[in-house]
């Protein structure tokens, strides 16, 4: 199971709105099929499996991360195909969730005969597919909020100088941070001012998560790197009912996705922007910010995942502060966060939190 | 002479103005005298030692991790007594720059015919006594400035809360902190706002290091922590030449002492406050803020030691930075430093710097 664990983590950020699901085959203590959800989310682990592992599947062993599926969408239901192919026992990390499975897939195995074990390493599997059912449960994916900044919390200076605070090490962990979930999201103000293009450089990667780009008015740079590729790697635009039409037009014609977003106060709504793009299929996003766009995501409790990279450099108070105006009425009102992990990258120091529950 | 340094660790914030020096006498593989520099200062470590090792310190080796003095202050001089002791050897880690031993120390022992051996694990040594060096070399005291923040840099609430941000473990580390520097200092808006004692507390501590503040009006609570503990541990007050007369008047019959530094432009000039805390005899002072002494010391780079305690939690950008207005021109102008340590203290992370040189 951790072998499958292990592959199922290869599809991460690659097979949205499916879950990233590994599975290997074992039989007379050999293996003999290995599988993780394929690019765009089929074939589905359990296929890439069973192709490889032919005749030597009858009375095997399947271990799977997630319980097969039981539905015929855009494939035939895996747990079909296992009864097709004859294997004598599936060992499943956990249940799925989603409505057009929970639990038929185990029944269809069942109901054939196999024999099925249920929970071997649950936790692991939950934590790795936590995007997936946060999607299925809440409509909304999962938040990454990565925050790079000077040891007194600032990602650019009184003048917006912000390149470079942290050292290329750091730089590049995000680049394969970006590569593990679905899309990479900023604010309007990041994309108007930083121009940043949001793909994955120097890692060989094929496959480019989908870029966002919350902005209430859409007034983003036409002849920016965003417009530039549009055509080539997804832009998703969360704009306000309000933008004006003819930026709409125009956006969509350049090949941006346009989500139109409701408006609470003067700001988009941040529970309206994530539930439309959980709706799109996206269950791991990855937010760099600005400060703004963070304070929004805190303040609505929409944050998963927060992580840190700090910087040996102070800027002082004038310079741009990494979480915007969060109104607390109280420090015990504050978002908290648990420590998840903490090291050393390049000269910077990485620090990684995971939401207080309860 | 790694026992001897450690040894010498054990009198750091305790022997200013003299350096936290450690002493270790062998003997026929035995270690037959152990000493370190006593509370004040004195006795200094080799006298210790040479007491304790009595005859036995005939022909011995001497490991002492600071050249012995050679001049009659309020102790005679250490090289006189190792020599009148008839040792056979000494081997010292680092020389020292202090004008009035400056090596003569080495040549007495010398002229006596003993085996004088110098630098074994000398860059150990000079680390731990980089503040007496600094002070002896510059006038001014070694500084490590300490900020225990939120994620996003804040130390308060906007609305001035700052109970608790970091955890008991992170609050007792500092604590012990304290206990290894000769000082711990703040600025006026902390004293004032913090009421705060200053003390080392539940460590089983007799010698508190002395509290200084850096207020340029005096204008403190004559009924707080500080002025009532006054008459028994040290308060150095170190204000500005206009300073209310009556104002100083009434610190001095409290007990504190006052230190009458120079202004530029609206504020206190820091090269002269650390350079009369030098000229106090403080060799290791350690500043916890606020936020506005924390960029006078970075803007003026006094800052020798960073000290980071982050917090899992946000504070937003109402909140109170750790690091007041710097002033920066360019990113290329923000004072750095070189990371030497990260890990976590119960829920925080601790992440320590020191000055990027060159």
């Amino acid at each position: 199971m951790a072998l499958a664990l292990s592959l199922g983590r290869r599809g991460q950020g690659n097979t949205a709105p499916n879950p990233a699901v590994g599975c290997v085959i074992v039989a007379k203590g050999r293996i003999v099929g290995r599988g993780w959800t394929q690019p765009g989310g089929r074939p589905h682990a359990e296929v890439v499996a069973l192709a490889q592992a032919g005749a030597a599947a009858r009375g095997a062993t399947v271990y799977v991360t997630l319980e097969p599926c039981a539905h015929h969408g855009q494939t035939p239901p895996c747990a079909q195909a296992l009864v097709d192919a004859g294997v004598g026992r599936v060992v499943v990390a956990v249940a799925d969730v989603d409505g057009r499975v929970d639990g038929r897939g185990l029944a269809m195995l069942r109901d054939a005969g196999i024999d099925v074990e249920e929970g071997l390493m649950a936790n692991r599997a939950f934590a790795d597919l936590t995007g997936f059912f946060r999607r299925v449960v809440t409509g909304r994916p999962e938040v990454t909020l990565k925050l790079a900044s000077s040891f007194d919390g600032r990602i650019a200076t009184g003048t917006g100088e912000s390149q470079w605070i942290t050292g290329p090490e750091a730089r590049r962990m995000g680049h394969s941070m970006r590569l593990r979930h679905d899309a990479v999201m900023v604010g309007g103000g990041t994309a108007r001012h930083d121009d940043p293009s949001l793909t994955v450089r120097g890692m060989g990667v094929v496959k480019q998560p989908a870029r966002v780009v919350v902005s209430r008015r859409l007034d983003l740079p036409l002849l920016g790197n965003l417009a530039r590729t549009a055509q080539d790697v997804p832009v998703i635009l969360c704009h306000g009912r309000d933008a004006d039409k003819g930026l709409q037009r125009t956006w969509s014609e350049l090949g941006a996705v346009l989500l139109s977003c409701q408006i609470v106060g003067s700001q988009l709504d941040a529970y309206d922007v994530l539930t439309q793009l959980g709706a799109h299929g996206l269950n791991r996003v990855y937010c760099e910010g600005g400060g703004a766009l963070a304070a929004t995501l805190l303040a609505n409790d929409l944050v998963d995942r927060l992580v840190g990279f700090t910087a040996g450099m102070t800027i002082g108070a004038e310079g741009l502060p990494c979480v915007g105006a969060l109104g607390l009425g109280a420090l015990s009102e504050a978002p908290r966060f648990d420590l998840v992990e903490t090291r050393t990258v390049g000269p910077d120091v990485m620090h990684v939190w995971e939401r207080t529950e309860g």
